[in-house]
This record gives structure tokens, sequence and C-alpha cells, in this order.
């Protein structure tokens, strides 16, 4: 099953996607109150009667708007750790986002005078479908909705202004995420390739099989500090590519299309302006 | 003025505090709430008809339950930074937390089985009292709202796994504040002196006014990159005198009680569990 957050003339609608169209799913404004109900897959399969979308005329927004939590790992693919010289690390690095960082699958995001280095960072993002307080990463999987792609575009100016990176992964309206979620019954992260072009020049190009830490080992291990709750997110790690890492470094500016693919669920395609 | 978000028999409640008397501030479940009302210092000082509880009497919940943003600022007093041999950075560091790390000002806090390195961290927060994006510092002054005490306890194990804080920053009711907010025309950073005692031993005592990035400077400078909301929280960071940077280290344990102190606020006590 694939579901969305649509945008409508009164608001936004979550949707399930059949082909190529959208049908509005009565009552949830958006994904995540989709998700916050305990019998969402039903909900979800047996909404016929709600309003139909054509996919090409349909306008997205960013899947989940008001996650409780928006928790990020970063260096989590083992070959862009080991190229980098370091040595695979025994726990995840994870840093946060606030809600109103996301944007919606196609929504374009601006450039800030403040940092010039504006960077991409393609990455598989997990959806909670439960709530979900110290589980095991053996039964994570059932506490898992699906999976979507984000760009955790990144000032990093800022990030490295310091040693936390905070402060260059927060700004406002700059992580799309979309354009769909998948249900795990119809993707499986170990096949899929992640994607990132910059104006139709691949940067990344990566299987997702390479992560270090999965989702479900993710979503266990985040799990142990706080309650996960349905619509929550985790951004699962960029592969190498970025734009930092480049000789010489390669910035992201007004008038770029920044577009980052898993096969399976879809392109998130970002102007910056 | 003095506000603070009481339990009450049905839920909570925003209540002002005169002396020895909270009084219900009607319509406002939280000080988060009351916050978003434009006109909140209106309606605080006015409430007159509201239940009223004698301060011994009263049950503190959490001041904001629900701010949409957590900020913190680390390695932020002067002193501390210069006797770790440290220079003065050019720029704060900066975490986040979430809403659900927070808890109330009397309420215990529970010992984690996964990290045994439990430590204290006082500080003074600030509460941000109307929409703030992208303001100057000196005019930052006018979207606090008021100050109020956190204890930022940390687990240093987690923590310091990796490079990123977050992981020891963020576990499910850790972080208390309160017990009150009081406004700034009542409170002044300049003059007050922080302190943390351990069982009744002090550990940490330090002026406020050995801050390196202030209050104003701190929302200025979050507000560049999210638009803060009423009732988000900024943490200023801890001066020195943590329990990991002694020797040997002290770490809290079950039965310990830790209590903050900010001169012309109050005191967090924290019984751990």
């Amino acid at each position: 099953m694939r579901l969305a957050t649509i945008r409508t003339r009164t608001g936004t609608s979550a949707a399930r996607l059949d082909g190529e169209v959208f049908t509005e799913i009565p009552g949830h404004a958006d994904v995540g109150s989709l998700l916050a109900d305990e019998d969402w897959r039903q909900a979800a399969r047996t909404a016929t009667g709600g309003q139909r979308h054509r996919r090409d005329e349909a306008e997205l927004h960013t899947l989940v708007p008001h996650p409780s939590h928006v928790v990020c790992a970063g260096l989590n693919y083992k070959a862009h750790i080991k190229e980098m010289g370091r040595e695979l690390p025994a726990h995840p690095t994870l840093f946060a986002k606030f809600a109103d960082t996301l944007t919606g699958p196609a929504d374009p995001v601006a450039t800030v005078p403040e940092d010039p280095e504006m960077d991409w960072e393609g990455e598989l993002a997990v959806v909670v479908g439960r709530p979900a307080y110290r589980v095991r990463e053996e039964e994570a999987g059932r506490y898992i909705a699906g999976f979507t792609v984000a760009n955790d575009i990144s000032m990093r100016g800022w990030q490295n202004r310091t040693t936390e990176w905070l402060q260059g992964k927060i700004w406002a309206r700059t992580t799309p995420v979309g354009p769909v979620l998948v249900t795990p019954d119809a993707f499986d992260p170990a096949g899929a390739t992640l994607r990132t072009t910059v104006n139709g020049v691949p940067v990344q190009e990566h299987p997702v099989a390479d992560l270090l830490f999965s989702p479900e080992y993710l979503v266990a291990y985040v799990s142990t500090m706080i309650p996960l709750r349905p619509g929550d997110l985790i951004l699962t790690g960029t592969p190498g590519g970025v734009g930092r890492a480049r000789t010489p470094s390669w910035y992201l500016r007004a008038g770029d299309r920044v577009e980052v693919s898993v096969d399976g669920i879809g392109t998130v395609s970002t102007p910056i302006t």
C-alpha cells in the first residue's frame, strides 16, 4: 500500500495511491493522523468514497507534518565510513530535527543568506506505525508503518561551527519528505538503491542494503530512550557523494534542482530558490 | 509575575503565583497554552475567579508540556570553558530535546538500566513569549516571556558514545523544568546565581552573568534558523561542577536528591528513583 498527504482546496488529506490515482481517506488530514488510528491499515485499505485525484495533478504535502519526534542517523553507510578511513562505529550517531524543518516532496527550498554551503543528503526514512517504547530489534519491524524518501538538506557552514551538527540541520522547511509511504509488504530495503542527482547529474548511488544500522535496529535503539509514536520519522543516514566531500566542494545554488530517489518508493524533487 | 502549570483533579491548569497562593487561569491547561494567547499578560494578571491553591499543597507540572522546540546550549559559561583550557567559542553549541523528555519540577527521575552514568546540569532556561523568526539580538528581549530553571539530566555513557550528544539528552521524563516562569520585570539574570546540590552537598554555584551567549543572543540565534513559538524553551547551558568532571566521577544513584536553584526563580528538586 502507498500512502501520501495531499493538498486539497480546504487543507490537506491523507490519501491512498492506486496506480495513477490518489483516493482521499476521509477523516484524516494527513498520514500522521491516519497512523494514530490503531486500525489505520483497514481505514486506508477500505477508503473508497473519498475524493479522487489524478497523480500528475495532485500536489503533495510533507508526509507527516507534525511528528512528535524526528531522529536522524549520521555515518550509517559502511562503504562511506570505510572510504573516509574510519572504523565502523559501535553505536549510531543521532541528531534531531523539528517538525517545521520538514517540507513537501516537490516544494522549493530557499537558500539562506547566512550560509552559502547548502548541501544534499539523500536518505531512506522510516515511519513509525504504532507506539514503540523499549522494543527489541527482533520485534521492531512490527512497529514500522513503512518507508519514504528524504533529503536532509544541510547548511554545512553552520553544521561545522561547533561539534554538534544540529544548527546545520533544522532550518525551516529544508527537509523534503515523501512522495509516499510504502508499507513493508510492498518495499524491501535490501533490494533498493538510493540515488541523488543535482541538475540531472548523478551524485549519490548506493544500495540501501549497505546500511550499518538497519531500520529495525534504529527503531529499537531510539525507542530505548523515548516512546516513539505513530508518524515519528527516523532518517537512516546518507551514503557517500555529498557536495562538501567533493574536490572542489559543490554546494546548491538558486536555480538548481536536487532529486533523491529510492527504488520502489519514488522521488523527492526539490527546486532550490 | 510568576506563572506555573499545576496539576488539578481533572488535569492541569496554568496558574499565577501571588505570595503563597496559586490562582488558576481559566481556559488554559498550561503555561504553553497561556502564552499562545497574544494577550497572555493581561489574561494572567486579571485572572481572579479561578480556583486557588496553597503553594505548599499544589503539585507542579512541567512548565510547558508541549513546546514546539526545546533547544539547549552547551559550553556557555566563560569560567568553565577557560578552566577546561578551551578558547571561547565564536558560536553557541546547540542540541535539541523532545517534549516528552521534560518532567515536573518535583517529579522523580528514574535511573535507566542501560546507562549508570546519570549526571546533573543545572541551568537557567528561557521561555519564548511570542512568535520569533529572524529577530535581532537587540530586539530579542521583547520575545522572552520569562525565565525558569531546568536540570538537563544527562546519560553520560550514551552522550559520549558518539560525537553527537543527543542520545544522552533525550531520555523520557529526565529534564525537570520549573517551578515557575518569572517575567523579565521581576527577574534579572545579571544579578542571579545558579546553585546545584546533590543530597544537600553544593556541586555547582555560579553567577548567571558569566554566560557567554546571553538569553537574548540565543533567542536571536535560534530564530535565524527556525520560527520560535510561544512556550518554546531554550536551556542556556550549565556552569562547571558536573559529576563527570570530578575526580573520581560522581553519578546519580537511586535514593539521591538533586536540586537546582536560581535566585529569584526557585528550585527544581528531583528525587532519583
